[in-house]
């Protein structure tokens, strides 16, 4: 394989110019901690910086007050190519929105983060598609803390994948979340790809790639169903699915009869589905608990 | 295993009700869709109601105008246990702030769900992890649409793991995102069940349970680090090893060789960590692309 190059910008100075503008606009008194390097250096103070950081913190010392990165992404002109996020517009975007939404937070609710960062109590898992557009917090409208993710292609909960079982047992039994919900949407690429599939392509063992194979349960899935059956069907059925195995798994059934013996709360699975088209998340009505004892 | 049931509420006509509450509070016309009933008869006009659904909507005429739920989460009184989302008062919550949110999407960028719904092109693949501390949209300010994402425990990369490298296979070569970032974060779970784990822990290869064989990796990282290293240092070393180790994956040495032979733009491979104790989010400067051919 090719090696890869690192290469130290001034980018700690030019988020600190950023975050003090922020600072500013949003007429906070300064903090600290939006320092990138005053990050590093008090709440990782443990950490040793790597050789190229070192490297750059003694050719770039920390009282400098300018900057040579004046264009959204410098073009290289030598043979060393820049590749960290301030030299890309997007990226830098991203970084500016990130300081600014911790101004806002830090504002509206001074201890917010104090309080994260001492643990979580998540009330939900989501088990969702990978897709940029079902970003699970914005479109539910919550806050971080409250919703513990698992994001794959097509919200997919496969007997034999140990990171969506890991999700589930991490979630269900240390952090005691109250409810499991495996969220579909409508145009769903890795549905779409299945739904377009041979009959022929149902029970491939012999599948090459990584993509293939995860995809594979969805295509079996696509051509048990009745002839006729549209893409929306698929779609559905994968998520009613999914609900059916989480609530099978090993996990699952050991917290029902834990909370039947301790007369505790049970955790409970919901299917639901994001339509696109407008933006709103529909119950599919395909929950599952355990029965009344 | 026990036998889990499903119970038809008078879901459809409460959400009504309650989105059109929201309408109101936001002054904004009656949209159709907000109804969800009405959603599945139109979006999805393809998709066959289950056989509990098509029994409710005999049962429960869609011109009736009373509801049942007034209490927030109904006591069972009979043998069949009430599951569905609007017997949670928390789930109901969530698809309140839903309809809210679409209504705001709606007013401010009218064509937005219309364009959201034919496709997308997100810049950027995030690998976080599942933790509730960490929703990538909202600490980024992002909108729907432009970040592609998988999360799992600590936001690992793991050679033999189809799901992660599945979405990255997706997300690299069909999608074409620019940048991948792995995001780690402060006071992460996995890493500080992996720290506390023991030198005889490292290199088991009979782990019983999937939270302990996708721990393993992270384990035997914590390992083979020098003596004193933090636990700030693990969950920095597991990024940057998720860096390196997505850098030398085929999908992207395949995009880079080909970025290379077409002149084209190559895909950037990032790695980020998030301090929960201020939001922030902070460049690791151990980006990779390729060469400068």
């Amino acid at each position: 394989m090719r090696t890869a190059r690192r290469i130290s910008t001034s980018i700690n100075l030019h988020l600190v110019q950023q975050t003090q503008r922020h600072t500013r606009r949003f007429a906070l008194p300064p903090l600290p901690a939006f320092t990138y390097r005053q990050t590093h250096t008090t709440a990782h103070e443990k950490i040793l910086p790597s050789p190229s950081e070192q490297a750059f913190n003694e050719t770039h010392p920390q009282t400098t007050t300018t900057t040579t990165s004046t264009s959204p992404r410098p073009k290289s002109t030598s043979s060393i190519m820049p590749v960290n996020a301030i030299d890309f517009p997007e990226l830098q975007a991203c970084l500016t929105s990130n300081a600014e939404w911790a101004a806002r937070v830090s504002k509206d609710e001074p201890h917010f983060f104090e309080k994260s960062a001492k643990g979580q109590k998540p009330f939900l898992l989501w088990i969702g598609c990978a897709d940029s557009r079902v970003p699970e917090s914005v479109v539910l409208g919550r806050k971080p803390g409250e919703i513990f993710v698992h994001r794959n292609i097509a919200n997919q909960y496969q007997a034999g994948d140990d990171s969506a079982q890991a999700v589930l047992e991490y979630a269900v039994g240390f952090l005691g979340v109250r409810h499991v919900a495996i969220v579909g949407h409508t145009a769903c690429g890795g549905c779409a790809a299945a739904y377009m599939s041979k009959p022929e392509d149902a029970g491939n063992k012999e599948t090459t790639t990584s993509l293939a194979r995860f995809l594979q349960p969805l295509i079996d899935l696509r051509h048990s169903l009745p002839e006729g059956a549209s893409m929306d069907d698929l779609i559905v059925e994968n998520v009613k699915r999914g609900v059916v195995d989480v609530a099978k798994s090993e996990v699952i059934q050991k917290q029902w009869a834990k909370a039947a013996e301790e007369g505790s709360e049970p955790v409970y699975v919901h299917g639901w589905l994001k339509d696109l088209s407008t933006g709103l998340i529909k119950d599919l009505l395909c929950s599952q608990g355990p029965d009344k004892a």
